[in-house]
C-alpha cells in the first residue's frame, strides 16, 4: 500500500516512481528521505533490494504496460533502476501524458550498443572503429573495416558486466555468436591504458554537473574497484573526459545521471565504451566522497530541481564492490570490518549471497590513495570471505 | 505489514525496534538502509515523520504495554525516538527477556530532572546548585540554599524545548508553578557564557566515542543553530567537556547516543544542564560533518556493533533548524535554496508546517565558519518565509 502522498501544508511534495528494485533504487532512499521525496516503486518481488525499504512498493511486472501505467498514474515522474523496460511502453506512457526521465528517445543509447555507437559517431564523438552485422559471412569485411584481427564482438542488446562480449581471433571462434541472428557489433580491440568513467547529471532544463573523473578497475568485465579521482590523470584528459560526457548527455538528451565509460589510450585520447542512464557503479563513491551523491542528483534531475554540487569532499575516495563469495552471513563479517576500520563505509544491499553477485560495496575517503585502496579491498575481501583476518 | 526479516544467506540481519516515529527515528533510516538493518517502528499515526518511510510500521500506542510487547517480540533490540515511555513497561519487557537500549535504569536520567541532578551530583559531576521541592512554602529556603534570587524553576518531568522552565525573581512570580503539586527543581541562575553540547555514543560492551564539542545557540529555549566545533573553544575545555560526557554516560550506564548539554561559564568551568538519550538536535550536523553520523552510531551502539569514527570530515559544520513559519509549501522554497547554494544540505522531516514546529534543518560544511553560518541561516530563513530573496 502506498503511504499517503501528502498532508496539510505540504501540497507539493514531489512523487517519483522508480521502475525496478535493485540496489540503485535502494540507494535513492537516503536522499529521498532527506529531501522528503515520496518514492513509489515497481518491483518484481516483494523482497527485492529496494522493495525491502520503500513502503510504497507495488509488486508487478516491470516490463508490463498495465503495471507501468498503474505506477505512472500516481507519480510526478517515472525513472528507472535499470534500462530494460520496453521502449514502446514508455512511448505509450508519454503519449498519455506521463513524464518519463530519462525518456524513451534517450534510453536506446543505453540499451542498444548499435544505436549508441552510430549515434555518437554521427555526432562526431570518439568511439572505437566498428561495424554492425548480423551474419558470419559479413564478418571478414567488417574485420578489415575496423583494422583487422583480433576484434571484439558484442551483441547489440542485453549484455552487461562482461556478458555478451567476446574477443575473437578467427572466424571459427566467432561463429557461435552469430547463431542467434541478432545484430552484432564488430569492434577494433582498443589498446587502452585503463578504463575511466565520467559521471554527469543533467536536468530537463539543461543544467548539468560533472563529477570528478574516476578510474574503473575491471576484472572479468566486472567493475571491482573505483578510484576517485583517477590517479595521475592529466588535467587536460580529465577536462576532456568531463566535456565529452557532457556532450554525450546533450547529444542523447538524457535526464538524470549519465555514466560514460571510457577507454584511456596511451596517447591520452579517449574513446567512449559504454553508457548507462541511471546511477552507476562508478559513482557509488559519491555517497560519502562528494557534496551531493549521484543518487540525490538523479532525483533532483528527474524532478527538474537545481542540481547539487558534485565537488569532492576529500582528496580521494576508493570504492570496492562486495561480490557474493563463500560467506553467507555478511553481517557477522561486518562486525569485524567495523572494529578494524571505524571510518570504512560499508553498504549492504539486502541481497541473498550468491557467488559473483554484487551484494554491497565499501567506500573509504581520505588523503592517501594507496592506503584507501588497501583498506577498502581488505574490508570487501573480509566480507566475502576471501581473507579471514 | 512488516517486510520479510531475512532471506537465504542472511540469517543474521539485525532487527531494531524503534518506539516513536518523529524525525529522529526518520533519520535512522539512511544508515539502516546502508547497513541492511531491519527497522521496525511503533508509531502513533501512520503519517508520522518516520512512519512515512519505514515499511515495517505498526500503528499503536507508544506508551501501551501491549503494543510495546508486540514490537519487542519481533526485534533484537528496542530503542527510542523519544524518552516518554513508561519505565514500568520497560522493566516488564526486560523481565520478559527483551533487550531495551538505553535501559529503564538509565532513561530516568533523561526524563526526570530531579533524578538526573541528584544522580550527577552524587557522582561528583558538576551541576548547578539546586533543591527539589513540591510546595511554594519551601521556596524561600530553597532560594537561599542555591544562592538567592533570581532562580530558575523547572518541573522535574515533561518539559522540553524551553517548556516547563521559568526564571523568577519573587515568590509571587513563582506561585503558579506550584499549583500542580509536582516536584519542582529550584536552581541557581547560572551566569554562563554560552551553551555547549557534547554528544557521545556508548555501546553495552563499554566502547565509547565522543564527537567534537559544539556550540548550541538557543532562542526562547529552543536550539536554533549548532556550530561544530564550538568556535574558539579552548582545547582544555573541549577535552573536559568530552571527558565529562563520557563520565556521565558511564555513570548512568547509557547505551546509544547520549547528548550532554552544558553551560560554559566565564572561568571556563562546565556545568551539566540537560541530558538526552537518543540522537539529539545538537548532533544533526554529523550526518554530513562527521565520518559516522550520530544516527548510525546510535544503531551500532544499541546492536553492540563496533562504533564508527566520530571524526569531523571538514574544518567546520553549521546546522540551522527549520521551524515552521509563514510558508506552508516548503518544497517550493527548497527549489530556490538549491539553486542558490548547491552545497547546502536541506533535510525535511515530512511534517506539516505549524508555527514554531521543527520541520527540518539545513547543514553546511566547509572552512569558514562565518560563511557557513550565513549560508545555513539564509537557507533556513528562506524555507520558513522569514526572507523572500
Amino acid at each position: 500500500m502506498p503511504a499517503p502522498a501528502s498532508s496539510e501544508g505540504q501540497a507539493h511534495r514531489p512523487v517519483v516512481g522508480v521502475v525496478g528494485a535493485g540496489q540503485l533504487a535502494r540507494m535513492m532512499v537516503p536522499p529521498a528521505v532527506e529531501l522528503d521525496i515520496d518514492l513509489r516503486l515497481l518491483a518484481a518481488r516483494a523482497d527485492d533490494a529496494a522493495a525491502q525499504v520503500i513502503p510504497a512498493t507495488m509488486v508487478g511486472d516491470e516490463r508490463g504496460l498495465d503495471d507501468l501505467q498503474r505506477l505512472a498514474s500516481q507519480v510526478d515522474v517515472l525513472t528507472f533502476d535499470h534500462e530494460h523496460v520496453p521502449a514502446a511502453h514508455l512511448h505509450t506512457l508519454e503519449s498519455a501524458g506521463a513524464v518519463v526521465r530519462p525518456g524513451p528517445h534517450a534510453l536506446p543509447f543505453a540499451t542498444d550498443k548499435a544505436v549508441m555507437r552510430r549515434g555518437l559517431r554521427d555526432a562526431g564523438l570518439p568511439v572505437p572503429r566498428f561495424e554492425v552485422i548480423e551474419a558470419v559471412d559479413e564478418l571478414s569485411a567488417a574485420v578489415d573495416a575496423v583494422g583487422g584481427w583480433p576484434v571484439v564482438l558484442k551483441t547489440a542488446r542485453g549484455g552487461y558486466d562482461g556478458r555478451g562480449v567476446w574477443v575473437v581471433e578467427t572466424i571459427a571462434d566467432a561463429e557461435p555468436v552469430f547463431s542467434a541472428r541478432v545484430p552484432v557489433i564488430v569492434e577494433e580491440r582498443v589498446d587502452f591504458v585503463r578504463e575511466l568513467a565520467a559521471v554527469v547529471a543533467r536536468s530537463p532544463s539543461g543544467q548539468a554537473v560533472a563529477y570528478p573523473v574516476v578510474e574503473s578497475v575491471q576484472s572479468d568485465g566486472i567493475c571491482v574497484q573505483v578510484v576517485a579521482p583517477a590517479p595521475g590523470l592529466a588535467e587536460t584528459t580529465s577536462t576532456a573526459a568531463q566535456a565529452l560526457a557532457l556532450q554525450v548527455a546533450s547529444t542523447v538528451d538524457v535526464t538524470g545521471i549519465l555514466a560514460v565509460e571510457l577507454f584511456e589510450c596511451a596517447d591520452g585520447s579517449l574513446l567512449v565504451n559504454e553508457l548507462a542512464m541511471r546511477p552507476h557503479n562508478t559513482g557509488h563513491w559519491t555517497i560519502e566522497g562528494a557534496a551531493t551523491s549521484q543518487f540525490e542528483n538523479h532525483l533532483r534531475a528527474v524532478l527538474d530541481l537545481p542540481l547539487g554540487s558534485p565537488a569532492p569532499v576529500a582528496t580521494a575516495a576508493v570504492m570496492v564492490n562486495v561480490l557474493g563469495g563463500d560467506l553467507p552471513d555478511v553481517h557477522r563479517a561486518l562486525r569485524h570490518v567495523m572494529a578494524r576500520d571505524p571510518a570504512a563505509h560499508v553498504h549492504l544491499y539486502g541481497k541473498a549471497v550468491r557467488p559473483g553477485r554484487k551484494i554491497g560495496h565499501v567506500t573509504v575517503v581520505g588523503d592517501d590513495v594507496d592506503d584507501l585502496r588497501r583498506r577498502a579491498q581488505h574490508a570487501a575481501d573480509y566480507i566475502t570471505g576471501v581473507i579471514d583476518e
